[in-house]
């Protein structure tokens, strides 16, 4: 049995403690926030469980094995290494950090002390999104032309974060996992529509050693909301629009073919498209934190690698270090090293 | 009555006939085309109107008082000013001209010789677009935040222009018509997916000199059609669905309001969103093309200036030019003068 | 305080069980179910709540004041009898009861006792609904002509009950609630497509005294989910979708206008109809449970009558009753007394 | 080459004039209306027509081999019988004609004289539909369960004829051509409300020989345009929705599975639903109208029996006599002999 402690309890904390509570082989042992407020309503959904507004209280708890944090971004370094130093394993909350050097540090204190180091990629556990990285990993699209998310909506503005940090991370974590060549530069462009606040709408550009593109939109500030992904390939494309309630992944064998001609004395290329037939497959719709839950207990119990493991973390955390600096410079393409 | 003649009958030209046709004050006098198989299909479904491969045939036609020009981008300069020459009123399809140069010379020609110069911003004359500028234009909206556009389906491809060319050339001049604040600088991004071809994905950011911004995002390779445009506001936000049958433009009464805090020696400021009331106007449904040739036969008739006269025309190449420059240097930003 | 006991723990009691622990002046008391198995899971997740598989003990424990009844059809009488028997305010899932005649002592014996009697017509107490009743109150959609509605999805078969009273009976507690106007008959048809099994597909047309009629689909065998209403007007109109997550609630400001001409001796009428703006009203979002809870407790304490009291439950049982007859008839209209 | 003349060229004749006009083989000799003012604009849309106000003019004219009739119905079976004794070959435009038995007398007519006789039920030739028919004769769906159709919109009140007539005749030309089964009775109610107008909403249920049943719904005084079939089979089921731009038809993999059970001494019958992958075949883009005239030329010419022949006419024709007598009884069940 793995003792959970778990550290933040605003808007995703009572759901790590939902599913921990209903997890196999994990046992809750507390629940840490600042705010007493918060703390009772803890209590009040899940009585009998141990709250307190003293961190150390968790970190000095012996049947506490793993800490999952659901902190402010700019918490998350400290947290993590507090709860490494205590010899506990950690699931945290994305993004990993507010810093690639952050990330690097936790990921090595991690690997140091032979702990399990997971970072809380939600949709990379969707039914959805697994199945996109099966279709993409059979070959079945052909060429990987371009990766294209819309992800907006009126949302809550983040005081210390831009909309990239809260946002687009879910966009990057989901393009990581689903495609396999990593991006080597980035330019973004962005705006903030309140004085002295962060970006509030975001405009990032990937770019990779071939020809794939990638691009992802994201706004706290929309009228409507939009959660749609489209991939291309050179054989079929792939639509994922997680707002639709059934059919959220649907295929088209559509694409283009490319004919070269050189006819009486003539060079000349013809470029046609071709539609055929659209597919959806039935997505497996088992809550993705369940499956989360259950993945880090099992990677704690086994000794397994988090298929979101520090590493993914911070390759996220890396990108949208590079593209903050370059939408500080409208746009300027910055290197991924 | 005004004499028209018709340059071009591929895809767009037999809309310019049959549009020409049907307005009062025009006369269709001629219809002019290289393929003489294109000919033959005018013939078929205009009988009577005079066909020609041989363009100079049109030019010296004193009956035509005017021209419209539907042929490659590449063409416009040469038959512009050929026709502006013969003293001939000029209709040209978007956009205006390959360059800005060109651009520049074609409406000086038209005003030194005090002839109507309109280019064909179809868009501009739908019921819907219409309608959004006079939202705008109401003030409605408070401060205008974003505009955003997406303009993707699968596609001809073009051989000599890329898609910022063929779709942007769209968003641009509806941005343009809505928005009164021009921009200062683009920066843009895109791909090319078939060797030696122009890009068939690109993504344009737009810099205003106050916190707007505008993007564009077009797309000659994507499995399903999207025509959207949000457009933010600090009190209230637009979505224009030009897929939508019916209800294309959509006011939100939704934005956020800001409130500063000083409360215990603590600076907080809070930003809050709101949401209310959805409202979608009727729209006149008339045919663009049917009011946009009988406004281009008023303006030569009463020395009007068309709405989307040769400046606005030069506007948008400004754009698309310094954007085909900043998609070749991966997104670094172009001042536009 | 309220002392609430709920009898059933299946699909819709620990929604029950959850919306009187959040309701202020009520105190849940005890939680009975036959199944051991559900009670379990009813402790797992309010833990601290007394559960019984005895009826009796939630009947005789002196601190449960209201019952709150969410079990089969078939059990309904029984239980809303024994209950107020030993003095107790019952809420009663929906339908009322399995026959009108039931329906109809139920009632009087509240009366008799003074009892608070309400039925859980869940659909009156959402914003959406409450909204559409007071725009129809308002007069602005003129004369009402025609209510109909579609509720179908792949859902579970229910075994005692055809799909009339388990989907249909929500329909009939809308409008209800929303038109003023009372039915005078009713024809149905409908299907069973499993062997010694009530109707899974069913269509009722209902008659009202003027040209107003009404119709409704329900189906539990269809591959998509549809809930859409449309409800017509002279003046205006309704369209209800609650599938959509926002703008729920649509008004049309379309119809018809009737032009009588008697021109040259002949007589013409001339029926043309005419579109305008479309209108979706901000809606409240609060849990219809959650009003619904409080709103029981309120006629409790204040000797109120609730809005959906036994005499609407039986209003749609006798619907329903006459509705199940025509069916069996395929079609035959059936007068409602 | 078959001369054809066109008789109405109200809003469908000037489809059949543009699609004989496009028709190899067909050529257009005649078109006729009693208003002038039509027959201009016939002339400037097809120059070189011959137009004529008195339609003995086309029967006498022998150039004239066939006759497409698309006038209001009540006219149907005099045109018809005339050319026919004309010795023409005849198309009519949906329904065949306003009784049964004028019906009968038409083909009886066509069949004396070996002439062929077509009925213009244009979905029939669709893609969409022409799919559908082969999904459902290839057996995938299983068992029939359903079928059911929404076709509603604001449109044009007829001064006739009711909306069964005119809009229902399309579902019921539809079903005709998809399921082999013809239906034994029908049940239908509707509402007229503009008073001294036929129906302008109607609902139509259709019993068979075994457990299938369908459904029609139509309605001139919609707020919103639904063209929208269900059919339901117990291993898949169909959506084709005609408003969707593309994807059109799609296939559900779902159905239900029984399983009897009889554990100790208790039978019991589980009814459990499936749900699987969904799919969306790529569908014939070619205009119905056009498929349609050259397979009535290609009828003529080659002796073959129309697809949509007078029988088929018949049958739609029979089915709507009878809903409009239960119409007129609330829904009465009336048998199809």
């Amino acid at each position: 049995m793995v003792g959970v402690g778990i550290i933040g309890y605003g808007y995703w904390g009572p759901n790590l403690v939902r599913n921990f509570f209903e997890t196999k082989g994990a046992s809750v042992r507390q629940v840490c926030d600042l705010r007493a407020g918060r703390l009772e309503h803890a209590a009040m959904r899940f009585p009998g469980v141990r709250t307190t507004t003293n961190v150390d209280e968790l970190m000095d708890d012996s049947t506490v094995d793993a800490v999952a944090i659901a902190t402010p971004v700019s918490t998350h370094f400290d947290f993590a290494m507090r709860a490494l130093a205590a010899g506990k394993h950690v699931l945290i909350e994305k993004p990993l950090a507010g810093t690639a050097e952050q990330a690097r540090r936790i990921i090595e204190e991690a690997a140091r002390r032979g702990l399990v180091l997971m970072v809380d990629h939600t949709f990379v556990y969707t039914g959805a999104v697994r199945r996109i990285r099966e279709i993409v990993a059979s070959g079945d699209l052909g060429d990987i032309y371009y990766y294209d998310s819309v992800r907006v909506n009126l949302g809550l503005f983040q005081h210390d974060i831009s909309v990239i940090w809260d946002l687009a991370v879910h966009d990057l974590s989901i393009l990581d996992y689903v495609i396999p060549a990593k991006p080597r530069a980035v330019s973004a462009t962005g705006m903030s529509h309140v004085a002295r606040q962060p970006e509030n709408i975001a405009y990032l550009t990937l770019f990779f050693s071939d020809a794939m593109i990638a691009h992802i939109h994201v706004n706290w500030l929309a009228p409507v909301k939009v959660r749609r992904t489209l991939i291309g390939g050179s054989r079929k494309m792939i639509v994922y629009d997680d707002i639709e309630p059934s059919e959220k992944v649907r295929i088209y064998d559509s694409g283009i073919s490319v004919d070269d001609q050189s006819a009486e004395g003539v060079y000349k290329m013809l470029v046609s498209y071709r539609t055929g037939d659209m597919w959806s497959p039935k997505l497996d719709l088992t809550e993705a934190l369940q499956l989360e839950a259950a993945h880090f207990i099992a990677c704690i119990e086994g000794g397994e690698r988090p298929i979101t493991d520090g590493t993914a973390g911070l390759r996220v955390v890396q990108i949208m270090e590079a593209a903050t600096r370059s939408m500080g410079e409208q746009g300027r393409p910055v290197d991924l090293a």
